[in-house]
């Protein structure tokens, strides 16, 4: 492991960034929106979103429960999405342009979901934050929670981000 | 760890099976149709699939690129798939349709997903097997290729099996 | 995945089981001694440890810095730990020895380790905790702290519980 | 995810490349050196070793079993071993001690390890392969074998390269 860079202090983003990432995370990025997953809340340190329960979504015909594909998808999503903002704070001296351009170099290395009690219900919540952000790497922790706020998943990724 | 049990050598499953698990498979578990996930091979000892690529599944606009979330929904589908073919297998005794009924009681407790490659082509092909098959989990590697046999990811899952 | 038991209430452990429990942690698995790794907090809902640094925990010669694999074995013991202190605080109808014998049937299916940071510092402190008991698996978060408390390592596990 | 290099076609490594990467893998990583981890095999697209069983191993005292960390420990060390000799056959226009050098910059980022079949026996063979070689980011599958060739658990990691 090489010298590591701190996350950042919490920034505030300008509406343009937060539009133009929306526009691109929600629309642009078409599985996304194939998921339903919209972005509630976009901070620098962590960042949240949300998925409305459909029968596209049903991965047990018999319990009207969600596909295990969904989590893990909507997981891998949303881990980007911090990366996304943390290096976004990173960069505040660049354009609201030039930093959204840097989502289309992050990629993710690998993913990893536990899956701790069946997604059951009308909605659900996901949260992201990074725990490390590195010039090249960046590892993350995601959570998977229901509409009562109990924890449905959780999940861990790196992420390549140059 | 406990006691383990071998995986049971191949077996010829009946037209019944192979019919009512594609059935369950690609289209009751409905967010399989969107991901137009279909079975092309089913061994006891492996299972094969394939997606075709289409507008929904693209991840990347500017590349058109699959997104993470098929792979890893894709992957963690097809290692269920493989634990089913291995549990129908050692219950030959019984009908189809009760074995088709142990596919219920089937759940992913994790998956981890290394994404090695980006995912362009006209159509996926998924492998997955069963490396070990105990009375209460199951442990599975599986494989996600593009149309000319390049490995793109690979993943590994545990399930719960009863 | 199956109906889930919610992890127990904080209970109060007699220090017959505290004694005992340290004793087949600390001493009668012998990797965990030559790991040095010692249990400084047993709860039922949270165990701490800790790892002094020394010469045979080398991972990289001209750095001083600790071995991955030093980290590894220390979150997977940790997280065993863990649920072995989830399943005492389940079970507190049975005899302190009663339950000890349970860590017997205990065994790792999985486990994922992401390295933050490198390991380098006179202590470490390592924390584990269950995210979800179940009759058969139960499901760990781990943590690899400094002796600045600065994160290094996450990790995450699943075990085989009966 | 971003342009792959390939995996290099098989090279011949000189004497002297051999020998210093056992020295440093064997002697300099002390804790491999405490795992008992011997280099069996060194080849640019896949490597070998061994570990004999001792008491210091144990994991678990009434089953003279191996310690799940030994396992974790030693994949992640092969798994490092198997990019360095990817990386060093990359290199052949540089001396050996100029690749040996390399070793250094080399990190883990994260690492899985799925545990099949109880550690008994006499000895151990692990062996490890490079899935994919980037300018960053190299991803490896590694297995770990009873002296009876039975696989008793897998993993996969991720590693910094530069």
């Amino acid at each position: 492991m090489t010298k590591h860079i701190e996350v950042e202090p919490e920034v505030e983003f300008e509406d343009e960034f937060v539009t133009g990432l929306k526009k691109v995370f929600e629309e642009m990025i078409v599985f996304n929106q194939v998921l339903g997953l919209k972005i509630t809340s976009l901070k620098s340190t962590q960042v949240r979103g949300r998925i409305d329960m459909k029968r596209d979504l049903i991965g047990h015909f018999s319990f009207n429960r969600l596909h295990g594909g969904v989590i893990s998808a909507g997981l891998d999503a949303m881990g980007g999405l911090a990366v996304m903002a943390a290096i976004g704070a990173r960069h505040m001296d660049e354009t609201p342009m030039q930093r959204l351009h840097r989502f289309a170099k992050l990629g993710t290395i690998d993913l990893r979901v536990d899956y701790l009690r069946p997604g059951i219900g009308e909605y659900f919540e996901l949260r992201a934050e990074v725990m490390r952000l590195g010039s090249r790497v960046a590892s993350t922790r995601m959570e998977f929670l229901g509409a009562d706020g109990k924890l449905l998943s959780t999940g861990s990724g790196a992420y390549i981000v140059s």
